[in-house]
């Protein structure tokens, strides 16, 4: 990419912050989370985590990438949040209609490489086949992580886009 | 780990969950964001993306870590963002306060070690020292990315945790 071109939606951004300023309430937060607990989700522009958990500001770590799977990232983000910020417990959530589900690896780097002509074999992307067995797998992985607090507690849902029911599974 | 204590937040997010369900509007939106931008930013509990940017649910792919930082696995999000579900702006909003800002590596696994028993010396947890240097650093990287399409446009903020403020950076 050049990194040239305008960016449509700074305006934009910029001025919505600038009334959310306006109404900003200073508080004395830290950047531990006040209820101890960390979600891992999905990107996808369809979860408003805050309005679906009852969030407020300053209650829990939100990590979000493609699926919501818990990569090596994700980990280094868990053991940061939990032995430098205290929490305790963490929350996986995969969703129906995800951009992963079905996807394949070989399709995807083929698209990759059709319109870049650059090669994306050295990633896996993650795809997802069954939402609830991802889930499972990715809270097996937080369970499993000897990097973690000994007490530290992982469960997981399913969040349907359709109906907005979350569901949980493990 | 050991993943057998009961999970404190399970019965509050449930509850909060179907509450958001009496009041869910079924829609027709798709994964493919409609506004087509991705916005990076951190796992912090003071951040909610979606009242601090005027979001709407669809609009945005939003990526969150540790940091906000670019790495691998955004880069994984990003790919399949951009080439499978059509996003072409990048927003990279890292944070005043944050739990990067002014950490060490060493400090970090040591706390690791210490609380654990095991070693966490393979995980740079990519300390931030300068704010403004890290979202340059990481809008940079997406810039240079060549798995992204050529005319993904990418650019970055500050948001102050103390006062609300979003400051454009790069």
């Amino acid at each position: 990419m050049s990194g040239t071109e305008p960016a449509p939606s700074a305006s934009w951004f910029l001025q919505a912050a600038e009334q959310f300023q306006v109404g900003f309430e200073p508080n004395a937060l830290s950047a531990s989370p006040v209820r101890h607990i960390v979600v891992v989700t999905c990107m996808d522009a369809r979860l408003d985590l805050f309005r679906l958990l009852g969030l407020q500001i300053g209650d829990a770590h939100i990590l979000r990438n493609a699926g919501g799977r818990v990569t090596d990232d994700v980990i280094r983000s868990l053991v940061l949040s939990s032995h430098a910020l205290g929490t305790r417990e963490v929350v996986v959530i995969h969703h129906t209609g995800c951009g992963l589900l079905g996807a394949t690896n070989e399709r995807l780097r083929s698209k990759v490489r059709d319109a870049t002509g650059h090669c994306a074999d050295h990633i896996d992307f993650l795809p997802i086949h069954d939402v609830k067995e991802s889930v499972c797998h990715d809270v097996a992985a937080v369970q499993r992580c000897e990097l973690l607090p000994c007490d530290m507690v992982a469960w997981g849902c399913v969040y349907d886009v359709t109906d907005g029911s979350l569901t949980r599974v493990v």
